[in-house]
């Protein structure tokens, strides 16, 4: 009876990770619990017996869908929209849907990964914002070339695609670590209209189960 | 008449995520023509006015194919599947599917960017080497857990899928680095049966047109 309990997605309200699925499936319009995992308290509950058991990688987000529990944020994007495909998040075209998943593994690859928890702790603590910052300017310093040439009112054309589902806590990441946006004119304007639908604005992280009061919107 | 070129792959020879596509290419049995692009000498060509043009990232690889030029190496995977979906490197079930990405993406976000020369360099000189290492094995880690579920002859079932074409430019990475493979035996095994296959063999970085006479093998 698996299929009728609800897919349950292990989360964390600060994570972009997190964000990203939580945006697919609220534009899906799929019902989910959410699990919260905090990444700082009990020094890490990814780090958990239980939770390792669900992803070995000991990483947020994971979801348990369809009897299958999926992690890697873009893999079950993917799942979700090969699956349950309305609103589609990838374009038909494959040459835009290669767009689409060329500025997603950029960011999701060439970005976060450099300044996520995990690697910064390895970084003596001096050095961990400008570490961060410089993955991030040197990321956004390619985006901001490459949406130049495939933005239309979003990352790629006109319908929100994956690629936002990554740029909007991207912005995020970068707002926290105080980098400058002003030289990213395009990042910065596609980030604002994404940020006024309502699918980016229930799942961010002002607005989560496991928000600290004090960091509520 | 662009559609009458043959592709042409920006790679250098060492580069695990190039080999991942060349990989591709050769499976697929699509004929291209490699712009070897030398991430070392003149101080890293990915850094040219010319190359940067191309891949505003400065990373290899680069495919310039059907009149559009693809970074991000699972992005250009992907879209080859997508036109040219025969062999199939995705299975057929969408859980399959999901496997399949998520130890691409594991890979190719969890592990390769923490060890890619360009974070390195960043790295003080002294932990360079275990900075890579602690990468690898801490994906290594999860991987061969992960495997243990989804593992036939190959990564996912008994098919060459596209996290095939991770792992093995992965291990030899790994090995580069002088990670010790013992802890991993399903990470081994199927490394081993992969690097059999003509595809791998063909593609491989002591066989590429840019490969230095002294590695040729």
């Amino acid at each position: 009876q698996t299929e009728i309990l609800r897919p349950i997605l292990y989360s964390y309200f600060r994570s972009s990770c997190s964000w990203r699925v939580r945006i697919a499936l609220a534009l899906k319009g799929i019902d989910y619990e959410t699990v919260p995992i905090n990444l700082i308290k009990d020094g890490g509950q990814q780090f958990s017996k239980d939770f390792q058991a669900l992803n070995p990688m000991k990483q947020v987000p994971a979801l348990k869908i369809d009897g299958i529990t999926i992690h890697q944020s873009l893999a079950i994007i993917e799942y979700l929209e090969e699956t349950r495909p309305t609103p589609r998040l990838l374009p038909q075209d494959p040459k835009k849907r290669a767009s689409v998943r060329m500025i997603s593994d950029l960011i999701a690859g060439g970005i976060q990964p450099l300044q996520n928890l995990s690697v910064l702790k390895q970084v003596e603590e001096k050095f961990q914002l400008t570490w961060a910052q410089n993955a991030i300017i040197s990321g956004f310093n390619a985006l901001e070339q490459i949406l130049q040439s495939t933005a239309g009112t979003y990352c790629v054309g006109d319908e929100v695609t994956m690629a936002d589902l990554c740029l909007v806590p991207q912005v995020a990441n970068a707002e926290r670590f105080k980098v400058d946006c002003t030289p990213y004119p395009t990042i910065s304007s596609i980030n604002k209209r994404l940020l006024v639908l309502e699918a980016f604005q229930v799942t961010h992280p002002c607005r989560q189960p496991d928000t600290p009061t004090e960091l509520r919107a």
